[in-house]
């Protein structure tokens, strides 16, 4: 058995790359979390989220990961028997809804195809339909990180106003956060929900969530049960109360995060995740050519900046290319969720990231192409380089 | 502003303590939580945490802090207006019950004297009245580190049992596990609740429970809505499937943390405990002699040894002693909570402690006691040294 | 056999405590040490090194430790056969001796009473009566490790004065530096010989030398062969030229400890290694009012604020002190050197210390004493308390 | 100015890359140097050296650069005055015979076409040609890191052997230890010096000389003074008594490093340099089909697998690739050394390095010379890529 040398290339669509700088800052002892030394970290990493989240409102943090924070969403604001309308485009978006039902909400899915994705023509159309304002939220997965897709979530807003519908708009931002634009208060977006091991560059365990006034008022008459994740609880204290021992370690890493992007500047930071997406999308295109692969996105409006998946032709297994990536070359990519396992292989290209970073791991992807004797044109790398170098 | 030199005593009872061991096995890359790795690392921190917590049946881990594990106890095993009974014997016993309110259960409070604990001929007495066996269960906090007190679990089942009661028994061990001796299967505990920032020595943000054959079963008829906590997904895959991605880097941690328990031995752990427990509680009485102030518990049975509460005499604050060893001297206490705050402090020595770690903390208390004003008898550390020299 | 758990109280006089942010600072990625980014560190060290030198002349820091730094000063000033006067107050500074004689020097020694320490009296004494003026250096040590005794630098620098002699005058500063105050530029000292492991809170591996503008005109003229150690190839370079390669990573923790020292200012830390250092004589003073142990040092003006030599009665093994503390308690203390072996054994105070840590370790010593059965008084921590708490 | 994100991708030819199990290793609290728990770090150290040397005779440590192991194999051998003859092959030859020459030596130097290396033929003659036997000792670099060439050690030592010569041979094996092979033993290099910052994969501040049975026996009459390097006096100790304070966190990090060439295999090791070394080259070959860049080493059997040198054409600034890939894509690569500088840049691929990491780094090269207008052929990515994935 071959023992690997080397640094890992860990280009799975999250967890991501953490940054020394960021484990390191949690290698720390703990400290008392009602001190005041914990106050100003918190209080500067909520000041921080927000500018992220581009949001003025309210923001609450969970000792939980992404999927606790869209519990947090669903069980603050609704009832049950509560009609809520799934936006599906795509594994996450289906799973959101899926917790949705567990809470005893009526979930209707307006399903798009996972390809091309959201058409806010028919979103609109769907709340128009609604004239008894039955629908009491929207969900929408801004990028969905199954399919390599970022959803138009201002259209999609744009869509429920010119319905003049009420409901309110919950969107998932766990892999667009900090790696590609995403703009809450601008976008009306009611409740948005976050993670921190996306390009927030965290290890796996705080959720996020900004919170809209119009969703604070919501949760007033909202009568899910609720304790781990109840809102009303976290407002008794500035900036959160929280239920039982804060997350002191993920706090540290969390304030060095923000101050990287603040460092960076999330303009700068969403360029550089655009161009690393470019020469991904140019690699893949280029290996695909002879026709045994292909970008899974067939909508380059929604081509996502923070992961890639390749479909391949029917007939040929992508396990196979992330099996050799991962064994042969030491480079870990993602595989394909449910329906499109097998059928799909993904490159993550969020977080903390650079030029060598991404080369190098497209570099095994091809020769991961290669190795599994998967059809494919070469030249995938010089494309990259061809989209870094200008 | 004086800056502090020297490393923080941290003796606040939760967080404790995080050996370097392990805050360096938790500094480290991530990995594919779906890969062969990380599933040999998981593999190895269930089997120890059923090590640790004494059973062969079943464990489910969250990303979450022990109030999350708390809620997963609550909402897989009751429906809405089911009966359970808290023994209330401090702070945390109380909020447990809170959260079963707050989720709709009828919570039946059994009041005891928290200095003085939980009585089993009590609850006894209690389910023999229940003919009807309305109450579904038994809400048992092992160690209140509110107020350093360590209740007999193994007798209130035997209450139960005597009662012929078939109430599950839920068990709080979230400061008492790894630290002092709890064994779930042998004290048929239905539920035991644990935390990664006590005796396990780990950051915050991983909760757990162990869970009896009978507990899952309660599940299949229990209709309290549930997602993130819901153990029937968790089922789906072996040692667990998790509610999104699984918390990485805290089985780093736990795996370490595991590797030390097992280094040193449960029993030698326990042992270790105990000694400390007995230095700090002989320091406490030398200092008390005149009345200034005195152990919390006042029941010699209960004694906690994995924190000592300390009652001041009435009118004087004990935040001031907590304060002046923070801040003059760089020993982080634990503060009075809610209806004690200000009556009493503590000394959390759970965790990865040793005598001079102890010794330096004593001494400063002593120091604070004399700093604060508080009117104590010198001769604590001397006390304390005695017990340890022996 | 005992697994031993929490901390290991490190209070050897040296290697010290390394403090976790300088720990974590050194934890990082190699940089070019030609490149920009490393310029800067340096230039930050070099300048923060010549304040806590008190200096304005030059400095040169050498990958060694502080043996390496010894022997830089030997080789850049003399010749073979050059007449130096050493003034013999310990071990060190008899190595420093047997260095000089390796290297071809006439080395005369003036020997003091260990326990008493050096007499100016005696230095001017032999200056005046080399008439011949044939004694190119002097030799002393400024803080000598072995005894827990801190020579009057200025006062040697004044009998050289009044006997007007033109010596050079070295004086090496490795256990004071950043402990205790030492002046390099008041006190006209030639050279100042410091290390990394001990006040600088550094692991091992890096020396420094002070140097005034009359050393390095000397060393024009000196003939004795070097390479690795030699000044003329160091100014080849601003701040410096290394033979070879940088040591990168001690001088990012370097910076890390300037960055600490100025935080806290040298004189606020020179005054808590004197409380600590008192504290520490009044535990010894306490513990030996019976007989069985002393302070080495029976001159109170030379007491060491960085370490402490105790003396045991005659017939009593320092050793077993010594291996009680670590064996049973985790203390680790240091032994007596070379002639002092078995009738001293030592606590370093210096560094990254503070009142727990030094009271958590001298508790540990008075039960050492306990379980080693060493004839000793109770109430050492006691008085080191009194003396803390003022 | 743009704030670089990612990691820094590190091909210098020294320092390298230092895997995070090593920083890791070394992130760790001092212990006493003269306890048991370091005599064991140490003796497993010295052992696991003697492996990486392929030696069975006697290790020294400093605690210093490679540049001090140089020192240490010249004053431990010779007198002054002695005559030794250096192969000069590049920079780092040169340098060695000025440390000679700086200690008294008569260096003679024989010189090679620094892009052929060194011809064993010629030594045999020179030799042979001493029949006054004048000639102490021979200097060999095995692996020039200013030239990327490994030199036939072997060779050279049945050059010796041929003319029945008894001078010492010395061999400077910092840049290809661990990395490629070399046989200290079997080619009877009498000293053979390694650094620690290469192949072995840690910080800078640990030299090494392994050093034969006829080599100490040399150091009995040998007079250059010595001290600080001295052999004699680290014969004292086994495995060996350090001059001052032994260099704790280096020992932990050379642990670590040689538990992880032990895991790999030296072999395996060396096999995985034949490879990265062979697609570096391959890409440089396709750059340069054009003329505008070639490989430095102009004698196929003396390519480097730790390092290339690549030759710009006359009159281009090989800096400007440098500086390009630098501040552009974050890849730090080597400058030409003195006479070489501007002329050549080298690309280091040894110690902690897999097939992504180099050609993420040869990607950014490609890329860099593009950007600073360097006329080359592309492709050379490709090529290197074909080289790998065979």
């Amino acid at each position: 058995m071959t023992v690997m040398r080397g640094r890992q290339f860990f280009q799975n669509p999250g967890p991501t790359n953490i940054p020394d700088r960021i484990l390191r800052a949690m290698d720390r002892a703990s400290m008392d979390f009602m001190g005041k030394e914990f106050a100003e970290i918190a209080d500067f990493c909520f000041a921080g989220l927000k500018r992220v989240f581009k949001t003025k409102q309210t923001m609450f943090v969970y000792a939980s990961n992404g999927h606790g924070a869209w519990e947090a969403a669903v069980v603050n604001l609704f009832s049950a028997g509560d009609k809520v309308l799934v936006l599906e485009t795509g594994r996450f978006s289906a799973s959101w809804g899926e917790m949705a039902t567990a809470y005893g909400l009526q979930v209707e899915t307006l399903n798009f195809d996972w390809r091309t994705g959201v058409e806010p023509a028919k979103v609109e159309e769907r709340l128009k339909a609604d004239t008894a304002r039955e629908i009491r939220g929207v969900l929408l997965v801004h990028n969905e990180t199954a399919t390599g897709m970022t959803h138009p979530v201002a259209d999609v807003r744009k869509a429920i106003d010119r319905a003049g519908h009420p409901a309110l708009f919950l969107s998932d931002t766990i892999s667009s956060l900090a790696s590609i634009d995403f703009r809450m208060d601008e976008w009306k977006v009611d409740v948005a929900v976050g993670g921190s091991q996306k390009g927030l560059m965290l290890p796996i365990g705080m959720g996020f969530t900004g919170v809209s006034k119009k969703a604070l008022d919501a949760t007033q008459s909202a009568t899910l049960p609720r304790a781990y994740f109840g809102w009303r609880l976290m407002l008794g204290r500035q900036p959160q109360k929280f239920p039982g021992t804060a997350p002191v370690h993920h706090f540290y890493g969390l304030a060095e995060a923000i101050r990287m992007l603040d460092e960076e500047g999330l303009d700068a930071c969403f360029a550089r995740h655009t161009k690393l997406g470019e020469a991904t999308r140019a690699a893949v295109r280029a290996w695909g050519e002879g026709g045994g692969l292909q970008l899974y996105c067939s909508n380059p409006k929604l081509y996502s900046d923070s992961v890639t998946a390749i479909l391949m032709a029917p007939g040929i297994d992508a396990e196979k290319v992330r099996i050799a990536a991962l064994d042969r070359y030491n480079v870990s990519l993602g595989g394909g969720l449910d329906s499109l396992k097998g059928k799909v292989f993904r490159i993550g290209h969020m977080g903390d990231l650079n030029e060598p970073m991404l080369l190098g791991a497209l570099a095994c992807v091809e020769m991961a192409l290669k190795t599994a004797g998967i059809p494919h044109k070469t030249g995938g790398v010089d494309a990259a380089m061809t989209v870094l170098a200008n």
